[in-house]
């Protein structure tokens, strides 16, 4: 029996990088499309509760069909798994997106909501973003998420695990080969572009890049840079343990 | 000289729970508010790429003046930090939330993603919840935010530190004390109610509630209903480190 994937994005349905990944899946796969109906990136986590939401169907030229949703990438995931679909699929896979969704990127990322919303219900769940935003080459990326899900298929792995998966935007004879690699930490250096509008009004435009900081070689950016296809696990406790007794030591003297 | 706090939230600088936790903080310290326009609540990390940021004066009958944004809780504090304050704040405050902010509930909160802003950026920063949706008593946790942010003070804290605190919605006389605890890791037992609009279409509902599972007693949601008052230490490295071996030797496979 053909395994089940439930594909999604924050891209929206019309962006290139979910059509990529679709025609791979169906290779090899029976797929189910739920995803935004526009495009919902650095949505972060947003689940929409104040609104409600609806579902349309879509037609990619006769390609292929899916449902487009008036919501962010997690509200896909969970409409699909909790009203839309017929039965649990055996992964989620969101993606391509067109950017790299690494270091603290990650924390922002719709494309990785939509994963952690799929491992969140026992569904083992994957991202996978393409590291660019000019020019995107997502053969080699949809090639990969292929061959990692038939990986998983084969070799069954926990259900509540959660790969985020980038890949460096060259041709595969470029890629060096793939590594885990851990989320690095560099923070962006943030700056605000002040303008007027035509009505004398002032806004502002959010902009700014990476700080570059020394980070370990096994650090998500850095492998990237030398042609490597990223494979970061990701959890969703966001404890810090390694900070637990000091300020249990503090909170005993309030 | 007075601490220096950026105050904010994310239900919206005109919510009754910002201005219990400004009235307190106003008593020892300098602020500046910088807040959602309008409620922002379960929105993640989300931030605002794709459309400008209008930044209005707001003054609240006189008590106290703030900034309200025309963006998400971590806009907010990003635009504080990089545009529009003079100075760098000791502390980021971010609440008092209408309803808590424990469990998997975290990875969805506007209120915890601001604070979590505030430490990327090296100030650190507490998040604070009161975990009722009604009849809410604001001063007994704006009266905590207040007591640990002087002991912050006076005995400084690693500029990174981001606390999640909850407050049960009980006197003061009924807390029975402060403990830290992790964050719980039940999920939600999802539901969609379909409805049919005035012209006939379908739109769905996101409702459910949180799954019973047993959890130990130092998770958030178990000491809450104790009636202790949690501080969760968090953190915003996603890496799942426990499985990067399992995940290393299958990729070798590939």
């Amino acid at each position: 029996m053909k395994p089940y994937i439930l594909v999604t994005n924050d891209d929206g349905i019309q962006a290139p990088g979910i059509h990529a990944l679709i025609m791979e899946l169906l290779k090899f796969a029976e797929i189910s499309v739920v995803a935004p109906l526009v495009e919902k990136s650095a949505v972060g986590h947003a689940i929409t509760l104040s609104d409600p939401l609806r579902v349309e169907k879509f037609n990619k030229n006769g390609l292929w069909e899916g449902l487009a949703v008036s919501g962010t990438p997690a509200d896909c995931v969970k409409i699909a798994l909790n009203a839309v679909l017929n039965r649990k699929p055996d992964f989620v896979v969101s993606g391509i997106n067109l950017g790299s969704n690494t270091g603290i990127n990650v924390i922002y990322s719709g494309t990785v909501s939509a994963a952690t919303e799929g491992a969140i219900s026992g569904i083992p769940s994957i991202a996978i973003s393409l590291t660019t935003y000019t020019h995107p080459k997502f053969e080699v990326a949809a090639k990969f998420a292929g061959k990692i899900v038939k990986n998983l298929i084969e070799n069954p792995i926990e259900s509540k695990t959660l790969l985020n998966i980038n890949v460096p935007n060259v041709s595969e004879e470029e890629i060096r080969g793939v590594r885990v690699a851990r989320q690095g930490m560099a923070n962006f250096a943030e700056e605000f572009d002040k303008r007027i509008d035509p009505k004398g009004r002032t806004y502002y435009w959010l902009t700014g890049s990476k700080n570059k900081i020394e980070e370990p070689d096994d650090v998500d950016d850095n492998l990237i840079k030398e042609n490597f296809i990223t494979v970061t696990p990701l959890q969703f406790n966001l404890t810090d343990f390694s900070k637990v007794k000091a300020i249990e030591e503090r909170i005993a003297k309030l």
